[in-house]
């Protein structure tokens, strides 16, 4: 900046101000942006791709960009990347697996360095593309054999809000879950729930299980179900909050008090739990940082192009976060 | 897929199976796959990029990716540039004015077609910037002069919903905003408020105005300040959802009732608003559909290439979401 300045032939200060925006005759405005063109000054750690010339594209492809988890993991992504001079090509497959294959095939003869891969399901031609891309590819939210990824303890999460559940003196538990292709919300946590069962001696296959859309219509939808079947259900484990929140709705309606006739909890720790009424308990998942961990996890890879080694798994752990629905 | 069919020597229902990741004999599946490689079939319109060959990439410059309204933002833009055949290149500014220029500069050394930028404020370097930029530029969210862009009716919204307020009969009214360098989120907002006081014969200078940041924290915080210099306020205008959610929260610990004693609105329909308790009146904004319009605008610029045109500036209306808190 004091070169800047020095070839602009202005203070130090102007230029501090030009970059921040600040008010300037037009003249010294005029220098101090010939100044910048003239030294290829970039103010910003941003641009400092520009000068090192490592900038290279990593691919991002996501079910729904729209969700709160989805755009938590991406923030986390994308701070990485562009820490390392990396810049992200987000692909957002709308929930639809057949093109999240179509954008791993269109990266092929596309110049990326890798893929961050936000899987759901995993097909046969899933495998297939993941063994055979021409990049290395990192899954974030879900455990994949043999492919490195970063996933949640879904498993863990689940139990551990069951237990507590339980703990409150509740039997009748009823699980409001997502299909469970999708191995991590689905079927991990479902599992986690009846770990819990088992473990207190209550027979997990009496556990009422109702499967939802992942939002609130569903959880209200599936809610309603569980209550014709299992009218006297006093526990409710769903398996995201945004479920959870239709679920309360549809208690309430029933003429339940919440949480005295039943406890819910909820998973993923919305930011609207804290304001919902009652409060719903649920399991903070660390979706930023398992978006930062993804992305180190992938450089480390393109950056070791050529030297194999051990494919690493990380799972991030969870933080039940008590309030008022259980 | 007749025709993999065919190659394959398999029927059409197994290439269907193995396409949606159904259950097949491992012949089969490889037979189906090395059909799929000698014919380069892509089942999918992501794909026909590849096959066009007109694959290009856009920038997408956000202040905040895990925002809910930049998010659905967002996933419009990533709609319409698929469908079309364009790359996103996410930049994620984290709210840094610096880094929404640094980008512009690293996108005027890589190939981008035109860039997208969910602008926050306007400094006289981005001026510079969006008029010697050697790409097409969009500006989502805000009206800069002699740029195109696509941006919200935030001074109606505002203005509708202080009609209502004072329709109920409020009058002594605040207004909890954010900065007014922000001028859509900021400026527009405050001065619709004002402007319906005006209309309805009441002092727009008597509005208690008191700023926060964009979060739940900011408005509790802003809330708390407005009820000491004004704590007979029985109506209170919240330029974001998640301001008014602490907002409210504040005025219940303060012993007010809800909407009872003090009438409060937001801005922006955040999803949460129906399930917390008084449900949420507010103003819809079309993010999804202003993420799409700013695409389909760019795309139009950088296919008409060297035809110059008007700028387009277009404004989204807004539908007000009538609830319980006023």
């Amino acid at each position: 900046m004091k070169e800047l300045a020095r070839i602009a032939n202005v203070s130090s200060a102007a230029v501090s101000r030009y970059l921040n925006g600040g008010s300037l005759s037009q003249e010294k405005r005029e220098r101090i942006r010939a100044a910048i063109e003239e030294t290829g000054y970039q103010p910003d750690t941003v641009a400092q791709m520009l000068r090192t010339g490592t900038t290279d594209h990593i691919g991002l492809i996501v079910p729904k960009i729209s969700s709160d988890a989805v755009s938590r993991v991406t923030a986390g992504a994308t701070r990485v990347l562009s820490e390392k001079g990396y810049l992200c090509l987000l692909a957002n497959t709308e929930n639809d697996p057949e093109k999240e294959l179509a954008y791993l095939g269109l990266f092929q003869s596309r110049p990326v360095a890798g893929v961050i891969l936000m899987a759901t399901v995993l097909t046969p031609r899933h495998e297939e593309m993941l063994q055979n891309a021409p990049f290395p590819i990192v899954v974030a939210g879900q455990q994949f054999r043999q492919v490195p990824c970063v996933y949640h303890d879904d498993f863990g999460a689940a139990q551990e809000l069951t237990n507590r559940i339980i703990a409150r003196g509740r039997k009748k538990l009823g699980y409001i879950g997502v299909i469970e292709q999708d191995v991590a919300a689905g079927l991990n946590r479902r599992r986690g729930v009846q770990a819990a069962m088992k473990e207190h001696g209550l027979d997990p296959s009496a556990l009422a299980v109702v499967n939802s859309p992942f939002n609130v219509a569903g959880g209200r939808a599936a809610m309603k179900k569980l209550l014709e079947t299992t009218p006297d259900v006093d526990g409710v484990i769903c398996a995201t909050d945004l479920i959870a929140f239709g679920a309360m709705e549809t208690l309430r309606q029933a003429g339940r008090s919440l949480p005295e006739d039943v406890s819910v909890a909820g998973v993923g720790d919305s930011w609207a739990g804290e304001y919902i009424t009652p409060h719903l308990t649920t399991a903070h998942f660390y979706y930023e940082k398992s978006g930062e961990t993804a992305a180190r996890l992938l450089l480390d890879i393109v950056e070791n192009k050529g030297e194999p080694g051990p494919i690493h798994q990380t799972m991030l752990g969870y933080t039940v976060i008590e309030r008022e629905s259980i």
